[in-house]
Order: C-alpha cells, then sequence, then structure tokens
C-alpha cells in the first residue's frame, strides 16, 4: 500500500494517571503497526516520557508533530493537547488529569471532523473526573454520538473473537431499564446493527438472537410481559421485512448452552445482561465499537486500572484489538462503498 | 463404608418425555456410583425401560421395588409412582408427563420427610405441565422451600468448579427486582450463604462478594441509587459482625477480569445477572443447590431439552455432578454436625 494511502489513527490518550499509556506505547512499539497505518497519539510528549521511563522503555519514541498534517507516515506521531506544567499521579484520580483526557479526546474529534484522521481509538477515561459543563455524558460513545449524529443514531457494541454483543439500554439504572424497552426502540437497534454487520463486518447476510428481559425470557408471561408487549412484536415486524432475527432467548441458557456461536451477533436489552456474560466468555480480549455512525470509534473494553499503573502488569491485547478492528471496519466500509457506488443489477433483478 | 451406612440418594424422574431418564441411566449405569451410595428413582419402571429400550443400553436395568425400605443396597432401585398406563411422547409436553413429575415428587418429598432417604435429586421438568393447583410455583425450589420450611429460608445457588453464585432474587419479572432489593433482604439472603458455605462446603471462613443492581454498580450515584441506599448498608453491617464481605462489585468486570476466583462465592441481585456469567463459565458442569434448609437438594443446571429427547446425545455431567455434589454436602453437614455436637474451647477462649 502507498504511504499516502495509509489510514491515519487517531488515539486519545485517555486518563493518564492509568494504564492508558502502557497499553498505547506497547501496541505501537510494534513495527508491524506501521506498515498497516498512521498512528497520531492526541496527548502529551511529556507524559508519554513520564510513562516509557517508569516502564524502562528505552528503544521507543514518539514523533512530535503540531498537527496531524504533518505525521510522518514510518512513525508513530504524538501531538500535544495539554500544558507542559501538567502532573502524572500514577494510580490516581486527579481533576487535572480529567482536564488532559478532555482537551485531547475534543482535539480528536475536531481533527476527525475536520478529515485529518481516518478511524478513532479511545483511551480510557475516568468519568467522574472528565465530567464537567462541555461533558455531562456516562461515557464516551454518549459524546461520540453527540459530535457526529442524532441521539438514538449510536448503539454500544463489544466484540471479541467468538461473540459480538449489542445492548438496547446501556447506561441508566436498572429500574429504568423495563420501560426504555420498546419495540420501537428494539426495532430501530436491531436495524443498526443489521447495517453495522453488512457494512462494518463485511456479512452479507446477519442472523440475529435477541435476549428477553425478564428470567426464562418471561416464561410465557409468567415472569414478566415486556417479551410478549415489546419484544415479540419487534422481532415479528424484522421477520416479516425478510431479516434473520431470532428469539427472545433466555439469557442464561443462550449463552450457557453456546447458542450464540450460530450467530452473528445478540441483541441484549441492558448493560450487565450483555456484557457479564461477554466479558467472561471474551475475558480482557473484547472491543467496544460505537456502530450506527458515520465515523469509526473504538476502544479497549478495560477501564483505567488505576491499580495496575505503572507497574508493566497491563496487557495491550484489547487496546491492539481496537486498532485493528477499527481498521478492519475503515477498510469494510470501503469496499462496501465502492461495491454499491455503481450497483450491477443482481441476478434476480436480470431474471425478470 | 458398610452398606448400611451407606447414603441413601433420592431421584425424581422429572419430565419423562425429556432428557431426564438419559441422564439418570447414563449417570447409574456407572458401578462406582453403588459404592458410594443407594440410588433410588421415583419414577416409573415402565418409562426407564421404553428410554432404554431407544437409548440402545443392554447391560443395565434398575431393581423394582414398593418401598424405599426395601432397597437394594448393591443396585440402582426405582419405586414406581404412576400408573402404567402411562405413555411417553418423547420431545413433547404433555400434562400426562406434568402430573408423572408431580406423582414422583410428591412421593420423594414425602419418604424424605419420613426420613426413608437422605438427600434428594430432582430431574428437570415442564413448568407449564406441572403447573396445577397443587403446584403452584416458579420451580422446584420454592415447592420444596414449602415443604421443608418458611418462606424466605432458602437461597437458590449454582456451584461450578471454579465458581459459586448465589441470588438474593429469582424467578420474578425484571420490573420487580429494584423494588425487592433491600437491605434487610441482603443481609439476611448472606447470612444463609455464608451459613452454607461453612456448613455445606466446609470453608471455615468464607470470602463473599457481592454485586451491585446497577450498570458499573451504580457509579457513585450517577447510575442508581439502590447500591448507597441498600447493599452497601447490608454490607456495612455484616462487616462490622465481623464477616468478610465485600463490594459492590460491577457484574461485568467482576467476571470479566476473574476476580471471582479470589472469593467463595458471589451474591448477585438478579437471575440473569449471576446466571448468564455463571453458565458462560462453568459451561454445562454446574449443578443447582437450594441452601439454607434442613434438607440437602440439588438438581443439575438444564432443563427438559426437548430437543434432544431420545437421541442418545445427551451429557449426564451436569446430573453427575448434581449427585455428587448432594452426597458431599450431606456428609460435609454430618462432620460439622458432630464438630459441633461437643465442642472444644476454642484456642481464643482458653486464652483468656
Amino acid at each position: 500500500m502507498s504511504e499516502n494511502k495509509k489510514i491515519k489513527v487517531g488515539i486519545t490518550h485517555g486518563d493518564i494517571n492509568g494504564i492508558s499509556y502502557e497499553v498505547i506505547i506497547k501496541t505501537l512499539m510494534d513495527p508491524r503497526i506501521n506498515e498497516m497505518c498512521v498512528p497520531i497519539v492526541y496527548g502529551s510528549p511529556k507524559v508519554a516520557a513520564y510513562h516509557r521511563k517508569v516502564l524502562n522503555i528505552a528503544n521507543f519514541s514518539l514523533n512530535h508533530i503540531r498537527t496531524a498534517t504533518e505525521a510522518n507516515p514510518r512513525r508513530a506521531n504524538i501531538i500535544n493537547c495539554v500544558s507542559d506544567d501538567i502532573r502524572v499521579d500514577l494510580g490516581k484520580p486527579s481533576r487535572e488529569a480529567g482536564e488532559a483526557a478532555l482537551a485531547a479526546l475534543k482535539r480528536a474529534i475536531a481533527d476527525m471532523q475536520g478529515n485529518l484522521i481516518d478511524v478513532l481509538i479511545t483511551g480510557p477515561i475516568n468519568k467522574a473526573t472528565i465530567h464537567s459543563k462541555e461533558f455531562h455524558f456516562h461515557g464516551h460513545t454518549e459524546y461520540i454520538e453527540q459530535s457526529f449524529g442524532e441521539q438514538g443514531d449510536s448503539l454500544m457494541m463489544m466484540v471479541g473473537e467468538r461473540l459480538r454483543v449489542a445492548l438496547v439500554t446501556t447506561h441508566i439504572p436498572l429500574a429504568e431499564v423495563p420501560q426504555q424497552i420498546t419495540a420501537g426502540k428494539i426495532y430501530s437497534k436491531i436495524r443498526i446493527l443489521e447495517e453495522s454487520l453488512i457494512r462494518d463486518f463485511a456479512i452479507r447476510k446477519p442472523r440475529i438472537a435477541v435476549l428477553g428481559l425478564n428470567p426464562h425470557a418471561g416464561e410465557d408471561g409468567v415472569l414478566g410481559s415486556e417479551e410478549e408487549a415489546e419484544i415479540i412484536p419487534a422481532i415479528g415486524r424484522l421477520r416479516d421485512e425478510n431479516r434473520l432475527v431470532f428469539g427472545p432467548y433466555p439469557a442464561d441458557g443462550f449463552f450457557g448452552a453456546g447458542d450464540f456461536t450460530r450467530f452473528d451477533a445478540v441483541m441484549a436489552m441492558y448493560h450487565d445482561q450483555g456484557l457479564a456474560p461477554f466479558k467472561s466468555i471474551s475475558f480482557e480480549k473484547g472491543v467496544n465499537f460505537t456502530a450506527g455512525l458515520p465515523i469509526v470509534r473504538t476502544s479497549p473494553d478495560h477501564g483505567t486500572a488505576y491499580e495496575l499503573a505503572g507497574k508493566d502488569k497491563a496487557s495491550p491485547d484489547s487496546f491492539r484489538q481496537a486498532l485493528y478492528m477499527a481498521i478492519d471496519i475503515y477498510r469494510n466500509r470501503q469496499r462496501y462503498g465502492e461495491m454499491t457506488a455503481h450497483p450491477l443489477k443482481s441476478s434476480e433483478e436480470k431474471e425478470e
């Protein structure tokens, strides 16, 4: 691939006191990364140097640039987004770290809006310290949705080697989940999921499993009414439209019996129902992907992990997977765009 | 062990149209089972013969007896609990099968109350077909609780090789879960759990992890208030009493990071939160145990599995584990009873 065509990967540094720099540096040290993309870290060269020193990494450095247009395609680059007075306080939450996380995120999003980078990988943040007038969201997903779309456009998806899980509801109290489970919402989230499986994961005719809300998927109404009132009608409408949508399945038996291997993705009704089994199965190799938006954004499935900060114990596996996956999805979207730009008539149409 | 001292294991046949007979027969065929216990199946010799024929099992038969007192200690025994006119309809729910399941369960419970059997393993039932005036419960657990204790005495526990999970709430609609999560209920369920870990699993000083109710365990109140209002106060009270109770932990990260390996048991707030990750991790080897009752009852963690009935495809692993575990728990309780019947002064007391 010509160097000009290499995908530009924006990476935000997340929380400077956690393991974010460690997993970023360990990933970008591998020279194979530069073969497939041009990494641009939005962060602080000073903080990066601090972490390299703590971790005893001598054989790697980042190329300092002022803007993304200056990125050296043969190096891992870094843009300074914060003051040089910034202090790292390993393993501790601090307001300073929250502000630094937000500054890097804002700069990366602006560059994405200006088409200076192609995909975005976000380092883990502390939701308490980043919280501010500008960032009044429960996480990256909601903030990025607002930057690139309308409310409800995006879908939180966790992607592992053997399993993809998407969520109808995300970061809300459990008591608010049942009232949010409406046929309309389930329908539109499954449409986003199907579209993403086709366009982002190159699955021509995706098979989607839908979980119930209640224990045993309501056991024919004995253990809850939402399956019959909302979930089954939504599935019926999708099936009438000739989509391969199945369920609702009881969550425990579905994951326990390995039924998920027969589907391209699973739509869970709420956070813990989807993510607790997902993480049990994908064990620290999962990637968080925000589907439904015009841009590609992924992140590792772990948090700041303060307790591991500076100890050289953090695994870069999930971050590396997040980077690979963002590149794959970007390429799949390009191919899909090319395929559908000048469509030939399908064989069915020709027969008519 | 003398033959008179062998533990008498009552086994109910569950649903005659599912895989229950297959897993029972495959388990009892192993001659080692008779070394450690005297199995007594509550069911139908005719139905057992039908399943043996379908499964092509020629080298095993059950010893027909009229009452548990007649059990041959060197054989696997069976007591007829149903009419000889009964018809098996493989893979299909039927009212006849529901009545046969209930008849066997009633006879086994009566024998347990009369001390004719020592422990009980229940074969899987179909909750829809067994449902009747006499059986108006959501499952075995609630029916057995009523037969041997007061409401709220029992605790549903799933036990695997690496993981034990107990539930504060069991078979209720998700919308009713938040209001049931009270400090009092959490406290009493954890007390039952701790007592069971000591007495039934011979763990002297159990370490118990408690999950949050909301995503991220409420994230300091931002994603729900039950952690701060109910769960944390309950944990505080237990800690004040010098019990090793920790949390609340976010369910997804807790299972994903393998944190459960540092605890003897996990208290989940509701059905899918505990069982979906449990089954993802224990993959068909888990056992359902009803803690908190004067009697020992276990069951496999699978259902009737109609789709596998008669095909020689059902794995007896979970049923066999359920049998082993019931015997282990019975012996642990005996030892605990002996230890505490004539207690020596503890070394701490002696020092005073």
